[in-house]
């Protein structure tokens, strides 16, 4: 089985530097990288739109894009529990081939664990990744000022909901899709294109609102946010109602929350709708000085609300 | 819970790259990188000698070191079973911190996954590391040549019997302590001196007959080695001979395997020798043209065996 498994993952994910079958794999750098970690332990393995290899490809290459870096090396780590489906386990290195190729980086280490029946729940997978940073670019959520605009590139809370929809316990009668994707196409030329670009992050765990009141409290500065210009899908808000989660707090892994300088606002804007993954792209909101550290929704019908942090996890293994 | 651990592994693993608190660490290089990746699922995770952050730590930094590379950064990345002790956590954290501290290396990105309680055997942690190459130095199996010799850093086999003899289902009647370490402060002065380095390995998982068997395959070399020569501490012998293993097989989490020019070998053997993880540095053999790609063994009665590649791993959950 392990050297089945072996031979399954240098053939399929085959590459120079992955060929050096070495401790570590060699990467010629002359200038700064961004480094990112993140385990998967998604529940189920697949979920529509996707499944735990293009997850784990997807959610590393944008972590790194999030930075301001080209992602270019993964590595691959997989713990599996003993006896768990070869064909499956061929079906997820193949998602992450096919993922990784889309997104224009290698597997450039890997490792692999087996561990007994009982002491794992089927796979998870770690990817780290390491990206080069856009000359001249140096996104921080130190950047931010009052008035700059922000901006979602899509729909929301898609990726939570499908993998909700795919549970066994669950049964909403209606299908949503993951919106997982690795945004590299839509992002790079927009890095590229703007250096008015002051912070980026995908909205995964705890969603657009817990992304936001991050960034409120890393900058002390308040988001400000419109209830009616954030965009979500007829299925997400009937499932939401349906199961009572606020469609705020929940995963998407295919979309990006960008604050922009105002006067590039509505050109970036305008660049990210001409993208297939940008085409709901949307102004959500502007920064102001106060509240000092606080997300502000404004609801459809016109009061103020504080959205909070999130206090407990209440979807686990969504990622 | 969750956020409870969050604080503890920010206030733990402080430092200025970690502290951007962004979805990748950015890093400035100007030279090669190294990069590696390993999960350890060790159990139990607690054992003479170290416990699962010391290893997790200790285990990437050397895979860098072997790759001829000054180890700088590591992501680290947590899988924890819903309803694990606090206080034990605290405690591999504190092991982390102290290693990292020790062996010289920045935490400078991190993830957390609580899954449910029977959903992970207790805590998993990977670990991916980057490191810059020593300048000059590009160590690899491809350098290796018939007549090089084989050095091994001190005494074989302890790690994984130390993890052994720590299960309760067995009962040596006596201790054995793990070797792991990391080997910053013995090998990169050794890298530095001494061009003549052609290939290092660290000998875990399936011990030095599968780092050697490795090094025949890859290079199409014999590796000839003595076992007379072989440093095996008395501990080990016995209980290698009370469970039937053969030490050869079995994992060292603090040695390295070094392959240097033969007008290096007693020099680089005397420059270990001052370092206390070097103090049983041995010549244990050397290359030769043939028998291709194979390992051979000349036994302390003077006769000579193949010694294979491991087919089963004998040993799970040993790293």
């Amino acid at each position: 089985m392990h050297s089945l498994i072996k031979e399954l993952l240098f053939k399929k994910l085959a590459n120079p530097v992955l060929g050096q079958l070495s401790d570590a794999a060699v990467i010629r750098y002359k200038e700064g990288v961004a480094f990112t970690t993140d385990s998967f332990v998604v529940n189920p393995l697949d979920f529509p739109g996707g499944d735990i290899g293009k997850l784990a490809v997807c959610g590393t290459v944008n972590d790194l894009l999030m930075q301001g870096a080209r992602p270019e090396y993964l590595s691959l780590a997989l713990i599996i529990e003993e006896g768990f489906d070869y064909r499956h386990l061929e079906k997820i290195i193949d998602s992450v081939a096919f993922w990784a190729k889309r997104a224009n980086v290698l597997i450039a280490a890997g490792d692999l664990k087996v561990v007994e029946a009982g002491a794992a729940d089927k796979i998870f997978i770690n990817t780290s990744g390491i990206g080069r940073l856009v000359r001249g670019r140096n996104l921080s959520v130190k950047n931010i000022r009052a008035k700059d605009k922000i901006i979602i590139t899509g729909s929301i809370a898609e990726h939570g909901f499908a993998v909700l929809s795919s549970r066994r316990s669950l049964n909403l009668g209606f299908e949503i899709k993951s919106d997982c994707s690795s945004l590299n196409n839509l992002l790079l030329p927009l890095i590229k294109s703007f250096n008015q670009i002051k912070f980026m992050r995908d909205p995964t765990r705890g969603g657009l609102a817990t992304t936001l009141n991050e960034a409120a409290e890393s900058s002390g500065l308040a988001m400000m946010i419109d209830e009616s210009a954030i965009p979500v899908s007829g299925k997400v808000r009937a499932a939401a109602e349906l199961l009572g989660i606020d469609p705020l707090y929940v995963a998407s892994e295919g979309r990006a929350v960008i604050v922009i300088a105002p006067e590039a606002a509505k050109k970036a804007i305008a660049m990210l709708r001409k993208h297939p993954l940008g085409r709901g792209a949307c102004l959500i909101g502007e920064v102001a000085k106060s509240p000092k550290a606080r997300v502000v929704l404004k609801t459809a019908v016109g009061t103020e609300r504080i959205v909070d942090m999130l206090i407990a996890e209440p979807l686990p293994r969504i990622c």
